[in-house]
């Protein structure tokens, strides 16, 4: 594996697993395979699970980590080629890329969607400037249209979890009170279709997430048919895709709550965090014993290292 | 030691200062009783010394060590049960600190009195969900009524200076354009009851501190008289309590100048710093040899250090 | 060498340049010599290269490191003497720096020209007190009137390009939005002088450099001529030095193109990033085989670990 940035990157997804699922069981097992190696994670949109977590995983590693805050610690970074660059932004990615790249071994890299235009987002503008400039492997820390790291995570959590060979994993929309990229439902997506689970995808009319990503899928416009039958329910706000980057809802019967768990097979709840409580899910499911976000959290640990793990492994 | 929020933490302080003047003169002897193991380090204000000489600290203990700005490196955290989260803090307390204790061995957290309410304040709202929740010990770097780490540091200087077993240590109030936390008075005073000093309080009428730190204590309203025979002069600035919050007094005459110095026992100078400069003190009592602030701050790190230890050695 | 703030720092120039072409070639061969110390990056300015390679070459010695951006993880310092502290700035540099000083082993410290006082910037009112009050040696990372680790990755650069001993250099301003210091021209002087090259400037009327920078050399302000056999384009954008901090020209004829690089002798572009493009310099010289602005920005990680790998080994 070259670079990180969907599950496509991933030879063999079997195999990642049990890596993850070995760093997991032996954290400090592989503390000399990054020494003298560096990791630079770069931010160009706030974060808090996935800076710890990666951070923490190169560190589980032997790296050395450098955080960098575009906009705070450094300056804006302007992205379209071929522009006089007299406004407010003072480097452009072209250099700024290849630069980082020289001071370390691996990159990871947060650039969400920006909603200005869908074309750009979809196209992985800032990412592809990275893959292709840097030198070095990038991995995603969530970029436009996908955030593999979260959905390595899910996939351990549900693997951990199940109690069937193929459980049924419902991914239900959710309101929320701001526009959210589409990436983390995306890459989900992806990632359970490659499980090979029995996958269900509920939201309001409007909500349609990019075809290629729904191949193969059709969405049950009904929440709680969707949630019959459900061992595990993925709760998550997005933005419209075809009335780009627009709310269309802020229907609150779509919030989870505990009637309509009680619809599900003794479903698990599980979001990526961060959560907006009363809005996405009620107090009481999230503080039950059904809720399993705080592991969905901790294995984001394990999904970084095992990423990470083999970049290293493949890149020497 | 599980969490270290007070000085009432301490088992035994006698045994804990010893500990402090151990490290300090061998700070290189424990590198390896934190190897492998991680500090998160989380900053809802601002930080210069606590940032500094507590990553520092652990890192003499061969910690690894995550450093995290809320609000810049992150978002702002809901600490209210029960709401709808439709406003403009897209996480709560609940989940983020569980997460964080999942990527770390030790949390290290700032939280200043917010002045919204003394019940919240008082009640360390706060810093009680971070040792409530987070599964790992929490160490204060500032907590809404105490900042015991600072306390450590000043106890520790006075050691190292006084000239008789119970010394006379002075605590004054003194002016400052801002409101600000009661957090280094209340612990000052806790710590130094508990080492057995001959203790007075000066400060205009109106500021008087939360009668749970003033036990055993009355305040003298004349600031020359509380200098008098006075082996430390502990300069610091707090707003009301009574009037919670409220500045009072913008009172220059009790700024800490020669003419008061003199009227000691040829006292020490002391501040916790950051200071303001012929508010606080003139600068010619802080850049007079009686100026220990520059030896009290240096303190942080081995009283972060200690800290640090005792907990690593308590929790394996 | 105590400290590090221009080249006048360094005793023997060819034996600095001889220790960065060899931590060049074995970055990992000094891994031991910075081990058990500690050096804090403080950033009053923003950052990306300096950050980043400084750091990097600390870690590659072994150090731990400390960062920490004056204003957003810390607050504003005061640095006039003698003011009543009744501001915006809770702290003076005076306890600020020798407070840090105590925490580490180097402090590295960026600190750009402000353009409020011309005798205060070239006084370095705030890197001296650095030097005065910190009690450890002192790394500029750039400061009002010299950015030395710069000169030195553009020195190692030259030196490993040229292809004549005393190869003909030529700095040449170029348009800017904004107003920038001289800190990267004055500082280029000095070194390219040093190290007995064939220097050229030229910049437009009313840009001329400080007379102590421009000792021995005149300007030719015709760009055309100035360019004609050169070995290296050196482009800088700088704020007038006589109408102190302004901008005197907009000429977009001064920007570096293709047709100006032919009257060269087949010089190399260089820049010391971040650069506008298209401002600076044309798109099209920028992304061709002569530009080595990516060479030069990789070389300061060497450049820096030089600089520290002396101060090392001189302060022991």
């Amino acid at each position: 594996m070259r670079h990180f940035t969907s599950v496509n990157d991933i030879p063999d997804l079997k195999k990642a697993l049990e890596t993850a699922f070995d760093v997991k069981s032996n954290p400090s097992a592989y503390a000399h395979l990054g020494k003298g190696k560096t990791m630079v994670l770069i931010f160009f949109n706030s974060s808090l699970r996935t800076r710890l977590s990666t951070q923490k995983a190169a560190m589980n590693l032997g790296m050395n980590t450098m955080v960098l805050n575009i906009n705070e610690d450094s300056w804006q970074l302007e992205t379209e080629l071929g522009v006089v660059m007299d406004g407010n932004k003072p480097e452009h990615l072209r250099e700024a890329v290849p630069v980082i790249g020289a001071y370390c071994d691996i990159i990871g890299v947060r650039s969400f969607a920006r909603f200005e235009s869908r074309e750009d987002d979809y196209g992985e503008k800032i990412l592809s400037q990275f893959t292709d400039y840097a030198g070095v492997p990038i991995v995603s820390m969530e970029a436009a249209i996908r955030h593999p790291l979260q959905s390595f995570a899910d996939l351990m959590t549900i693997e951990e979890l199940k109690t069937r060979e193929k459980p049924r994993v419902v991914l239900t929309w959710a309101p929320h009170p701001r526009a959210l990229p589409q990436a983390v439902p995306n890459s989900f997506l992806e990632w359970m279709r490659k499980a090979g689970y029995d996958l269900v995808v509920t939201h309001p009319e409007g909500y349609e997430l990019a075809p290629q990503f729904m191949e193969g899928l059709t969405v049950e416009y009904d929440q709680d048919k969707a949630f019959e039958g459900a061992d595990f329910i993925y709760a998550k706000n997005w933005a419209s895709y075809t009335h780009y980057g627009q709310i269309l809802s802020h229907d609150r019967s779509w919030t989870v709550d505990s009637r309509k768990m009680e619809r599900t097979d003794n479903a698990r709840f599980m979001h990526c965090l961060p959560v907006r409580r009363n809005m996405i899910v009620t107090d009481e499911v999230i503080d039950s014993p059904a809720s399993v976000v705080i592991r969905e959290a901790a294995n984001r640990e394990w999904a970084a290292m095992a990423v990470l793990k083999m970049i290293l492994e493949d890149n020497q």
